[in-house]
């Protein structure tokens, strides 16, 4: 893994997520983010449906995704995170490459605020994702 | 509408629901169908959300889906619908026509229960379905 | 329509495209904006899939989410849209207003540009939708 | 993997593919035995978008699924197949069964043809899938 991460996941482009273009559909890349962040965090030993059930809600403020190269049905690629705190925004850097070439093909920054019982608020629970693994 | 039918939708094919192929991917007729019931049952004064909140759960038992004729992305299409009710099974029959020139493209039958409070069961509030609009 | 969008499309929320939250999936905002910007495209004569194969392949290059308030199933929705030139990027301002009270729920900004037979350039053929319906 | 299937894929249900009863929508089993499709046939030699090329296309004619079990975000899953040959129709059974503890989910019966070159017929290179593993 590149240094400058610290979580990746390898995943595999599947037929149905390309669309007429021949390639993958532009909100495929949210989906995969979105999957990457929680493998993340159930890597931290936090399970998405165990925060709901909790009533700690972690949803996406805004996002912002850079589209450079083109994945193909069949293609293998690493999506690669970072996160970091600022002020009650969690700030995930989310860089999808392709595997053969580790080409860059997605650039995305996900802010993302916790709801806790219906307030905007930072939760212990959730900062365990900042503390690096040792 | 064609007369052995006890509702319609007319949709168009979104661009993204279509695959590589550039028609339409398999998977997503089955949505067409699952939205078309839906809106069915809102016509009946029966909000699918209402339900889930008394406890009472449709779910699809059994799907089977005929593929005869390729819809495109733009397409408009007709989802028809009709329903009967066999013991504790809900049968709906669903096909899907070409709105250009009325050609059959899948063929559906869907079969669902209704699970009332963990209990699989008839209930009263979805039987209304089956009553012919007057 | 509010004066400041050029175009808008009437839609409403599919069960299908709520997550296990009882909310629209984030990523489905994303095909919203894509079908929006294809419907208007079509409002101003020019079809996705003529244009592909013609040659002149719109591609987003960046897109920019901001999520303010989520839709549900079955919720009715405005996805207005605006669009001006920089450069060779046409910029789509992109607003989905939930209809029920006209509450934004989300706030895109779609960068595109067009690759014709390989090569990022614009087309006198997009740029007709730069230009005012009379 | 049990004795009669001969192609399995482990996977694990991602938190998107899951709808507002917070378990896997019924169309994203379909996703799933297409995506198992593919990989069984890639791990024959037969690369789909290959087969494409050389206008070969592989067609789903009929698909019958029935849910016996649903699965839920971040399950653990094995999708399972077999395939024979009557007539000019592949039939593919897959069978979906959640790991934890091999129950199963879902049984489908899916029923291809080929089309090659704009005719339905069987071809050799698909036939491929056919013969066993040594």
């Amino acid at each position: 893994m590149k240094t400058d991460y610290i979580y990746e996941l390898k995943m595999k482009v599947r037929d149905y997520e390309c669309d007429s273009q021949g390639i993958v559909n532009n909100a495929n890349y949210q989906h995969y983010t979105e999957h990457t962040r929680h493998e993340f965090l159930e890597s931290r030993g936090i399970k998405f449906s165990t925060l709901q059930e909790q009533g700690i809600v972690p949803v996406v403020a805004r996002i912002v995704l850079e589209y450079k190269t083109s994945l193909k049905g069949g293609d293998m690629f690493y999506s690669r995170l970072n996160v970091k705190k600022e002020g009650i925004r969690y700030i995930f850097q989310q860089d999808i490459y392709r595997a053969e070439d580790e080409k860059l093909c997605v650039k995305a920054v996900v802010e993302c605020v916790c709801i806790v019982n219906g307030r905007l608020k930072t939760h212990e629970i959730f900062d365990k994702i900042l503390i690096p693994n040792s």
